[in-house]
């Protein structure tokens, strides 16, 4: 699919702020992709579909975890988690996406996971810090991200548990796991 | 088995200043005890063995892991953890304590995990918050502890999590589990 088809399709999806979001996803994922040495295009097309569910009906991304094969414990965390799993699978009932790499970088891109994929990286680590993102401890992360992609990755990894863990929130195991496989393959 | 006894036979295990600890710990496990209702014995006896193992020879508890029930996967984490299990099996096997309550508090005393007892709580807390401990955070804990075990515990994981987290370690998936827990039943 051509991007300004993807685009299309994805900004009747978005309010405009969102839009404005995926398109800063998309610049910072293509550039890592380049960088990193992942496929430009694949990155392209995941970082533009990342978020085509954000703004679905809770119940609707409930009913998807629930009946298509996603862990169901999802259902126990913050619904803020739902949007990925369910968009990837919207994304390829709607929107035709069939790539199962560009699928599983939409499906992991707020979890993460163990054993992530380049592709997987460059899409959460894009999310993280595409350029209308102002949080405490971007920064440090987009700096990072020009020197080491997966050194850059457990900084944000790491800042997102660390606000849940301030917010007295649970950690989805996923996230941790994400840390956990990271910095022990760091170790080896 | 008495406390003086229980004690001769810990005392031959330990540094001077470990068995110090040991005896902070049974201190503040009785007094946690009393004031949330936790067999107060129990409390003693499981204080009293908690560290039996912690100056064993890693290849021994590394062997006792793996020829025992345990999860295996502690040997992918820090060694700092081993000698809560492989404790409660020796402790068990040569001190011939037979308590299951007992053995269980003294093997999750270091992790924690998901659904702790009341005596595993009151042994995991009275760990981290005997009169010789000083590190950040202790007081804190310790004020919190004066009035709501769950709240104290919640913050003495997270003082853990976040220590790991600060250095880049991994953290042992038993310990996230327990937070998770611990604060998922307090949004309850």
């Amino acid at each position: 699919m051509e991007r300004e088809e993807a685009l299309k399709i994805v900004k009747e999806q978005l309010t405009d702020h969102r839009y404005q979001h995926t398109l800063g996803v998309m610049e910072t994922a293509i550039a890592l992709a380049k960088q990193y040495g992942a496929d430009e295009k694949k990155a392209e097309a995941a970082a533009i579909f990342h978020d085509y569910a954000k703004f679905r009906p809770k119940d609707e991304l409930k009913q998807i975890i629930l009946s298509q094969k996603f862990p169901q414990n999802l259902l126990e965390y913050n619904s803020e988690l739902w949007h990925a799993p369910a968009g990837a699978y919207l994304v390829e009932m709607e929107a035709g996406i069939k790539d199962k790499e560009v699928l599983e970088a939409i499906r992991y891109h707020t979890s993460g996971r163990s054993g992530m994929t380049l592709l997987e990286k460059v899409i959460y680590l894009a999310d993280y810090i595409e350029p209308g993102r102002h949080f405490p401890g971007v920064d440090e992360v987009r700096a990072l991200a020009k020197v080491d992609l997966d050194t850059a990755l457990i900084q944000a990894v790491k800042n997102t548990i660390l606000f849940l863990l301030k917010k007295n929130q649970p950690v989805y195991p996923d996230s941790f796991q994400t840390y956990n496989d990271l910095v022990m393959r760091q170790e080896d």
